[in-house]
């Protein structure tokens, strides 16, 4: 299969998107790949890009499935279906050396930082990023892998069994794959919820859905913050209970205002929790541990990038694919 | 030995402190030990309490070394030199159950929260909060028994070994037993500081100092914030590395902001620490390998409450004792 020289894609610059027809299509390197997108999401932190939350200029889009078009050093992957991690580190560096490619203070992060992404015909990532999906995996799965992953990484982090209490602030695109995720460990678990649509499928996985007016105070052991909300992380603060854990998965613009002394007063730990391995993500999903499907909201042509972003950013909406 | 009726003490009502002469001598019940004050050590809380950190109206002080006047259940306690746990829970509830009798919402703390402290000749404390002084061990150094175990608590949330850097922002009052205590894990460790006096002491016990200048940028596997000001937070946030930890010491008045994206970005943990356990200070004091006489500043008569806590408030002091 070969590439054409351009492609469409939405560009992303000082806080407005548009559709381009004729943008490069990217070159694979020698430990490259090139990759025709089949399915892309829309994540939180992509309308967060859109607001100015980091100054990015370029290509958005960082959960995809796609399939390998060209690969100069990796021939047996052309024609697979892939899915990628987003973070590619400098190599050289101590957090790469040990394994934190993440946190690589010269990172380039898929469609977020310094590297195009996947709101287009097709992008370029390192083979070492590359997961191959599994036959039986569709494209409309396969597609959360991404956020699977990251909701799956609070579990390296925290651990959680049967004996917690644990409660998920923000039922929304991620909020309700961390919820499945979290019900993996058999925890005593509560989701809050803004929306009926989110209370329907909290019910479909038989997940206790809550409003957010009965939030319990100092109960809970875990409260897993993924409202997207600054007022998410005050109200995880109240919930949580003395020597407990919130941890934080939403970014937002700007500061926040926090009684810090209450954290000291209460012994609260605040874990930061962000991208996570595909393996797990890949695993839940071929497993229907975790089924997302339920999660898609629309699909959109590329060319429909305005209306697609409008709908990822308004209340009560899930999951919007683009389908280059 | 028997107590009077009356006694002198330091009285804190709306951000204000006053001398009395004629405060009840408290009675102890059967569970309970009257205890008199020899030593009182004034601590951050102390003077936050005096700027309205916390409405706390009554006699001030949960730093003490004393001498049992009277135990109606424990006889022989007479007469023994002690210092006491300073967090008494309802006894009932699920946290003290656990045995966080220091996070039940119904505690008492000395000095602190609905009863009254050490800032007076005598106090009141729970028999069970009480532990015998080694007589080897002065009572100079003895008053310092609780800020020690405060620090020591980080030991027990934090894993701290020779592979870590470790940096302490703010050598204080309190900062300055952090430092010896962290000292005690071999970890590469370096204390931020304001003043000649605080480089002194660091000097003496050969722990490294460095001026808040010269704080690297995502260095520190660990920094421990015992600055007591808000500023020391965000400069605890800029030094830590991806995935490490910042230990929160320092309570203040009022709400910080802070940038909580960038801690979601770098999987940043934060981690409250209060109030530890007693035995492990009494050990550390009695080994001499946390050595707090350097620290104290001036000593003063009740009578002078005024000039104490005004001394104590003032930018590079130390330790500021009662003797009553």
């Amino acid at each position: 299969m070969n590439a054409p020289k351009h492609m469409r894609g939405v560009w992303l610059q000082n806080q407005t998107i548009q559709v381009r027809d004729n943008l490069d299509v990217p070159r694979p390197q020698d430990n490259e790949a090139l990759i025709k997108v089949l399915l892309a999401g829309i994540c939180g932190t992509d309308v967060q890009l859109r607001r100015g939350y980091y100054p990015f200029s370029g290509i958005p889009g960082h959960e995809f499935v796609g399939e390998v078009v060209s690969a100069p050093g990796a021939q047996h992957l052309i024609g697979k279906r892939v899915v990628g991690e987003i973070n590619i580190g400098c190599g050289h560096c101590a957090l790469c050396a040990a394994g934190l490619h993440k946190h690589c203070s010269q990172r380039q992060v898929l469609g977020i930082k310094n590297r195009d992404g996947a709101f287009a015909q097709y992008l370029n990532l390192p083979v070492a990023n590359l997961h191959e999906v599994p036959e039986s995996l569709p494209d409309d799965k396969a597609v959360f892998a991404e956020p699977i992953a990251a909701a799956a990484r609070i579990l390296e982090q925290v651990n959680i069994g049967t004996e917690h209490k644990v409660i998920v602030i923000g039922a929304g695109r991620l909020g309700l794959l961390i919820a499945q995720v979290i019900k993996t460990t058999a925890c005593q678990l509560q989701v809050i919820t803004r929306h009926d649509r989110q209370r329907q499928i909290l019910n479909q996985f038989d997940i206790p859905a809550m409003d957010e007016q009965h939030i319990p105070t100092q109960e809970a052991d875990i409260v897993i913050e993924a409202s997207g909300s600054p007022g998410g992380l005050q109200a995880a603060i109240n919930a949580v209970k003395p020597t407990g854990t919130v941890v934080l998965k939403s970014t937002y613009a700007g500061e926040t205002q926090l009684n810090f002394s209450r954290m000291v007063v209460n012994e609260i730990n605040i874990v930061g929790s962000r991208c996570g391995r595909f393996e797990p993500a890949l695993s839940l999903l071929q497993e229907n541990t975790v089924d997302p499907t339920p999660l898609i909201t629309s699909r959109f042509a590329l060319s429909d990038a305005q209306r697609a972003f409008d709908m990822a950013a308004s209340p009560g909406s899930l999951k919007v694919l683009f389908q280059p």
